[in-house]
């Protein structure tokens, strides 16, 4: 039986400012990225946001960013190869203690936002994030964007890797992202969305912008909860998903039933 | 035989700015107390702060304070007890990532600044870093002011805790610290400093500004770091300690020999 | 013929959160105090901000707070005297940029939460405030809480200052206001906030807790932005005023068809 | 008579870490470029290195950077243009409140690190930079290193503008400077500086790496406060202009003397 990993990024409120809804939307899916407090995310909604984790039985990863509250983590930084390594273990350690605290062990990282754009494609910067995660120790498992130099710079370092593909998200023939400003970037139609996610796993692979398939082997599927909807397009692809015979199971689970390497 | 532990405050430079001679003061000590982000330091400094102790053989501790960069942490600030618990645990997890990657257990926690004064007198607080500490499991000693509340709710909560003096600081007549802004509160002759510290193992008491003897039992001896001359005073300090056959060794190991409940 | 100013806290957004209906509150009151920056705000948003305020000839003040994103500037911070005369004069000179470059003055200030409450009841932090808006020049107006220290600080400095009331906040006997976390601190039904705007304008009257009328002369009516339904509150506020021949203008318009000091 | 602007970056400064030694610096300069709290300085800090300027009868200039205090401004960010332009205007806001509290005219911006090293080579990034500085009027002048696109931004928006050079750092062959982290890209010996200094002014050249005279046209020269020895540099630079006859003045004066477009 084939199974998927659904994943959200979630824990980025900041203090007063509410983001996204947390709670519905961890029901959904198998695996949580939790903000770290470099990009959004402090200490009080990591705790909290840890806690419904537990409750909702949902796998917990760290989400780390760069150090850049007021744009998100979404503007490019360049900072020395020596610098990414430090950001990202501090993130992760400061996750894990919440983790601890509640019984749970972390399961992954997946950088968030600039940090995991610029991973997919500069080696140096992927070998950097690699090299944090592995001194973080605990077998996490890195997530990238498929086929991605993330994936290749984990194999390097030697930690287990995971596969990401969006299912709201237009593809280049390459099999690279359509950056978000572009139109038609983002899919809005839920039906097309479920349907995009039954073939990645089904099938291995999504239909580029210019209508082709490309083949794209993925271990998690994205969840973006920051979506008008977000909570409706997750539960439409979950039922897709289980209409099709395709179990949701964290991303531990998944990496043990694949082939070594795939 | 008499044992005592030296602490230093440490790795509290931030990005750009230096701060203390970390790399030599580290040499005199057995316990060093790492900023963890939030009042100063930074993961690189960090990084390189538990590196070097490390290589120096001492024993690491967290130093968490407010998340006020710009006032060092030494503004008192009104948080909720649920923040100060998480922010607590948070710098401690974060700090905890950079031991492990070094191999090294993180042993214990003290508070900086406005933290470490404020619990000291304020028992909702104190119980909030305690209850931070706990969380973080792995058997942390709490460290506080000789006589503090601090002490007191980690008796409450469970955890070990370590009593500290301070050799170059005058004591009032109840106990209490000297403000930093009243005259006479830093102590700056070598000798006295070095004096003061044996009385306090050998004997027990301290001198407090109106000349009385006043007791007090203390597991380690706060070294600062940032009073010029810090490594002299240091210097002077260890020496006359050796001279009066006390050793020094890690908070552990002083709390190892102690009876159970001084 | 009677007038009042009223006023809402705006501009408090942040990078990628957002909060309140800026523009929509905006088209009811005679003055926004836009954040700064500090507890809120940023320059992206103050820029926006600005701009809509002179589509909506809205007169602008600045609302500084203290340096604490992640507490939105309600956490009470211990400063110096002339760190907040500093910061208060920061604020206030960033905000003055963004008017110039559309061609208004800036006409008011009036501090936010922690440093609002505090400065109400401690005359040393009122005076740094008053001297921060001194310093700043301009005769620009420093609000504060009917009956404060805040008030007098700005009489003792020699600057234009205005008396602020709350409509929907409940009032203890004494003239203070109940403390956010009291039951019943915070009144919600529409037009009991609306009857007591009017008697505050009309009698210079508010009922207090206990039910007793207590004496209260307001120059500006603070209309609250992050309340759940705030627009159709402000938009009853103006509508009760209007129907008791009350005009709505801006400080500047208030203060001059006043007694020199009422 | 030739005439030059010396000017230094200062008031970076932060909460408890300070850098560079401001006051004496000042002395030897005709403009202080004042950082205004983004990349380093506080509002503290900014109102005493105001004050030190108005006593040593300095000119004085905004130094924005990129929002990063832990990078110090160094790191390349990507922002948006309306981003830049905003965040430029805001800190030119910032320390004109200081400035007018003194007395004094802010006379002109020179942005930091990064942010300067992009807008010599990138358009749009100028541009913004330039129209954050027309927003702020009172006739700005821009300083850029000479040659670069930020000074034809000045241009095109209409702004005046100053040429800077650095007589402490090796030029490339194409009038661009060496990367600091290029061996030989900061010239230590006091003579060549000086001499260096002389020559940019009196002969409008500097030497290049590969040892060829490149022109290059001046109206102010960068003394660097946080090089080991800068104060005695300084000395040096403006004892060699005195003796070449060469007056130092600060930027308007400099402007004035010249062709309306050299």
């Amino acid at each position: 039986m084939r199974c998927i990993d659904l994943n959200t990024d979630t824990g980025e409120s900041f203090g007063r400012w509410t983001l996204g809804a947390d709670e519905e939307l961890i029901s959904f899916v198998s695996s949580a990225n939790i903000a770290c407090g470099m990009h959004a995310g402090d200490p009080l909604v990591m705790d909290r946001t840890v806690e419904t984790c537990r409750k909702k039985g949902v796998s917990v990863g760290a989400h780390p960013g760069f150090p850049d509250l007021q744009g998100f983590g979404r503007r490019e930084m360049r900072m020395t190869t020596k610098e990414v390594e430090s950001y990202v273990l501090y993130q992760i350690g400061a996750l894990q203690a919440f983790c601890g605290s509640f019984g749970l062990r972390l399961s992954h990282v997946k950088p968030h936002g600039a940090l995991y754009n610029m991973a997919a494609t500069d080696m140096e910067l992927a070998l950097s994030v690699a090299r944090g995660v592995a001194r973080a120790g605990n077998d996490l498992i890195l997530v990238g964007l498929a086929g991605s130099l993330l994936l290749d710079a984990a194999d390097r370092i030697g930690i287990p890797r995971a596969s990401e593909g969006f299912c709201d998200r237009a593809y280049n023939p390459d099999g690279t992202l359509m950056p978000r400003s572009s139109p038609g970037a983002v899919i809005t139609d839920i039906s097309e969305i479920a349907s995009r996610a039954v073939r990645m796993v089904k099938d291995g692979v999504v239909l580029s912008s210019d209508g082709k398939e490309i083949p794209l082997r993925v271990d998690t599927i994205c969840v973006h909860g920051d979506t008008p909807g977000a909570a409706k397009i997750a539960k439409a692809i979950k039922e897709a998903l289980s209409e099709n015979g395709i179990e949701i199971v964290p991303l531990p689970k998944v990496l043990a039933v694949r082939s070594p390497r795939q």
